[in-house]
């Protein structure tokens, strides 16, 4: 069935080779599902309309690879993006799955460590350039601690900066275009991670050697396992201008990390999620990092796949119909958005000017005017479950 | 009685005028304590040991109060200070109790109010100069929302950066030695706040025009609303040179903002915190933000105030200990806190060496040596409770 | 504009008097709505299309008022339901606004207050009776501690079991025709409360000296900020044939109780909570017990009541339609909940008879199996949204 | 180094095989450490002063073991048993590693799953008795959902009671001297689990054939996921008679299943529990269900061991000498505990009684009396610290 939410290339989502081919392993439990060839991942997201994939070094080539195995496995990758126009806009590190990164890469104590998950990533960026990539994700999972005393957090932030300062100079060396998105999570599986939201990332990068070259990838859930709204957050990306990739997915509150699909979790987050990402004309993937239902066989990994892209097209269509019914257009300027927008200094203004205001101002008057924001948001409710009468 | 954990004013303990003040008015109950004159505030805290007070406008000078009403205040505030000793080194602003500021100060979508809001607060920055306060507190409490189509948070962060904008050169022209802390928080009494937590502080910070006048005023139970490791939120603000304030309280978990003592809720979180503090050498205000139980009378109010400080000099002893144990130094190093401190590549290396050094890493038995947390861990928690053997 | 959501009284939605009535005073600020009349309520709900109101005593009859006073307003009350045809299914005693019960009511350690919170509540079921109502809720909202010396707990559930047995024998000894519902919530305004989930309440009954006059009356945002699935804890209280009433409102995670309106805050929950109501045949009242957003003026209050009996309407709507669709029915068989129905031991059958079958239970098989939940899951969330293709 | 804090077997801790023998396996990461032999843990933790061990079926024999393979281990840590004087005085099953168990055991909706799961629990209940185990813990982390249209509650309550009492039943036909407990979680690795909380089992037990023989097990971190009081829980278990074994570990708050050490994580509730245990007569195992970190080798893991003992015992001192010490028992008088323990109503008293004397009831006298739970909490925390001046 094709139908108004049905994804094409031109929507530019994306998934990860991780994310179908999660094989159901959790905390208390063994896979339930085989493993997935990524070629086999390729062809059936394509077919189902998707832009491209994006991949950890370890979820194409196996951890300890020999490096004639690597480039077998590399050559019939590029085959299968080639056959199916596929892109890869974005890869990135395992540093969180092997047991040598129990303790982090950037930021382990062990320096020896420090300096074999430096070159893991250096490998891997090389690779990602080699298959087009432009962004190039770094998740921290395991930079992080569960005692006060184990980690001095002040070094190891000078640890992850210095490692994030050499990997800017390498792309600068190689004359590589990509930029870096840094990737926060509040914990999981660490007690707590460094960088831990998207505000504590963006405060990092201003302290980096070339700032320009780093952004933030946020996902839903991580914002979200902090109890933080998300759509704010991206906000705030957008509006430090560092919003270079983002996970889409769900979460159902604060608990542990769920990856559940797109539109699952908070249903209303996601409406103004997409909302933001239209109207700030965000024009980078749409990239899913989600996991399919450890319940599921394999047809549950594709309708779940598939959901995701068209749960984002029904929210994109519902918030083009909420911006565009004139009522919204009336509601937000009864809800002063309009004034919002204004300075509330004007030009050539002074303190002494708004303190002389303020003597004669009427308070009382203020204070009583509604904030209309109970309609405003009732439209919204209904326009997301296209009810409006 | 006088032991090692009594407080002096070399400690550099202050009270909020708010705190012991607070008549135990909550959501689903009214006052269960007279209002207490600031003076008197002023002159039990000096006997108990402290250092200093902080006030918002409101606390001293009732909304609303004359020019005439003002001055006498002042005065006879200031008075009581001069009789104590008392310092002042912080005030704020209070732009959230009056139903005026329902929708915020900084960032309301009522342009008058915005307006008005600033010149509330240049009117106390006076104040707060006059009196000696050398750091300005600004806590927003009402920027933000409930809803997603109330508040357009890019446009809203440009109003607080002109704001912040508009503040800073105000201090500038007037000549004042002030500084500016900002105070995050993630929730409550608006379902989502901007600038939610320290490091969303620290990164907005950077897009002033005057990013050296601002830091932050982290509070132990606002990050810990969101779930976050307090003392992490402090590293990260010392490491980036922002630690400008800190409101001391205690916080039992993701609920509502309970503004326990100093040293109740997370215990732990406590000690390391002030090791933390006293390792970096903090040398600012440890100020305590906390409201006494709303259950207690006037007795439990200054029971409690007495605790905070007392709480802090007991885990200051503690953490002393724990320092200069050498079970703990060997410990530390066994845990490789050393190697932490080294950086990752040495000078004149490249990405070419540590990809040439990867080749023949032995990561298996990288992978096996133990972090040997648990061992320090459990120091930590004996020096905490005086129970090592 | 009438349309297919528009209430009637035949859809039994109620309101507490308090939550249009809300005033807007939180921890942070002072009321922003002037007081309203209780008699306006009930014109204004009347008119909407609710059909009916309840009423803490202190809602309708100002605390401390004399006899005399108190005979008017009840008269004037009355008229007002008469003259509308509004009806009181439900009543309950406020023991949380007056400092008096800074430490609860019923658990209070001062015995004199437990033995006037009594009395309260007992004159209180007076008029709940002589207004028509049929259930009596008690939420226990200052039953609780902030430090765990201050509160024997099993000996604060002798004194709850001890006042709601009183309160069961006085009922049966006056003949009236009234049922009580238990209201649990984990914290807020008590650091934690007792009773604090609907597993909490339902298990305190059962040690009760009556335990068939006492049910359960859970609120959405309660559960919810215990980061409960709420429709999990109904479906507990339905199968436990306890669901006496219900609160229905709106929560964003776990924070603050924010009371927003029913259908804001967790959509999915709301959801799948109209589907199991109905699905059930709950028959009770769907009362509402919301707080209109500070920010607004009267205008907003009436909009977001108007709201909450919609969003019901529309959920419930949805609910039917993917109930009545065949696709659901086969993607519910094909997850098998015809199976969940079976018994799992046919009569007659014994351990011997499964250990047996174990023994050649094709495991692999069995583990190989797909749960089918991804595509009911996707059903449902188009449903939701009238976005089925 | 021997000292007051040194375990006897006499304190009657024991441990799981699957806490010391965790491999580190996380959802992002590897196994850490290799397998442990369960001899080498029943000699290990007998040294370090343990009481027992308990075990899930899988825990011993591995899932899928021949009947003489059965037989072999069997005898061989019988012997270890014996050689140690370690005892078993729990077991449980594992029905929630294997993927067959993907949606559940004994609600799976796959009827085939739920015979087989039933058939693996009375196997072991064998194995259970005949190493002379009096409690059986279920624990149902599979029986869940991540969606609302997957499980029918209300039936799945039916089945989980079916399976209870089918067990209930074989317990007593064999004539075994055994209870059960049942363990709640509210999440991870499902969505939501069934039976959240200690309450929502506690309730469900009441509606069991022989309630009498089912209790709860709760665990520390468990309910702490859902930001409840751990300590009032197990009052409420206490109170209904129903605390039949505990699982003690370590939480820091609301987040993932951390399963850290005794002791470490909420520090305060774990003095409130031991407080608790003690002054209740608890007789029972102190259970530790604790994950020694993913980070350390075997020497971390018998470090943290040890250390859930020695905590328990620095607790259990600290508890005491809080309990005995004079100011302590004047401020408990202070608080007026000795109040709370008197019956609210005395005997012979009516309705009348109580609404008579309300009339003459000084409210603000009552209302101005502080609860003294500052100075009482001020106390706790001293002889937590032992910092008492």
């Amino acid at each position: 069935m094709t139908d108004a939410y049905t994804p094409t290339p031109e929507d530019r989502f994306t998934f990860g080779l991780w994310t179908v081919g999660w094989r159901g392993n959790d905390p208390f439990g063994e896979a339930t599902r085989p493993a997935l060839d990524p070629v086999e991942s390729v062809r059936r997201l394509a077919e189902l309309g998707a832009y491209g994939v994006t991949f950890h070094d370890d979820d194409l080539i196996p951890f300890g690879s020999s490096a004639s195995e690597r480039s077998a496995i590399v050559a019939r990758f590029r085959q299968a993006l080639d056959e199916t126009g596929m892109k890869v806009p974005m890869a990135t590190t395992n540093l969180f799955t092997h047991p040598v990164f129990k303790d982090g890469g950037f930021t382990s104590n062990d320096r020896d460590i420090r300096r074999f998950a430096l070159a893991k990533v250096i490998r891997n960026i090389d690779l990602a350039v080699e298959l087009g990539a432009t962004t190039y994700v770094a998740w921290g999972g395991r930079e992080g601690a569960e005692t006060g005393g184990g980690k001095d957090v002040r070094v190891a932030l000078d640890r992850m900066k210095e490692a994030f300062d050499f990997l800017g100079q390498y792309v600068v060396d190689q004359g590589y275009d990509l930029r870096f998105a840094i990737e926060p999570k509040p914990n999981e599986p660490r007690g707590d991670i460094l960088l831990p939201t998207v505000g504590h990332a963006l405060a990092f990068i201003e302290r980096l050697e070339r700032p320009e070259m780093f952004g933030v990838n946020p996902e839903v859930g991580h914002e979200q396992m902090a109890g933080l709204n998300f759509p704010h957050g991206i906000a705030q990306a957008l509006w430090a201008g560092k919003l270079f990739h983002i996970d889409l997915n769900g979460q159902s509150g604060i608990k542990y990390d769920q990856d559940l699909r797109f539109g699952a979790g908070d249903l209303r987050q996601a409406f103004w999620l997409v909302d933001l990402l239209e109207s700030a004309g965000y024009a980078g993937p749409k990239h899913f990092d989600f996991k399919p239902m450890r319940t599921e066989d394999i047809d549950g990994v594709w309708t779940s796949a598939k959901a995701c892209m068209r749960n984002y097209l029904v929210l994109k269509e519902r918030a083009a119909a909420f911006r565009a019914d004139p009522a919204v257009q009336e509601a937000l300027k009864a809800a002063r958005l309009d004034q919002l927008a204004q300075q509330t200094v004007a030009e050539g203004e002074s303190a002494a000017d708004l303190l002389k205001e303020a003597e004669s101002f009427d308070v009382d008057a203020a204070a009583a005017r509604g904030g209309a924001f109970e309609a405003l948001d009732a439209l919204a409710w209904e326009h997301l479950l296209a009810a409006r009468g």
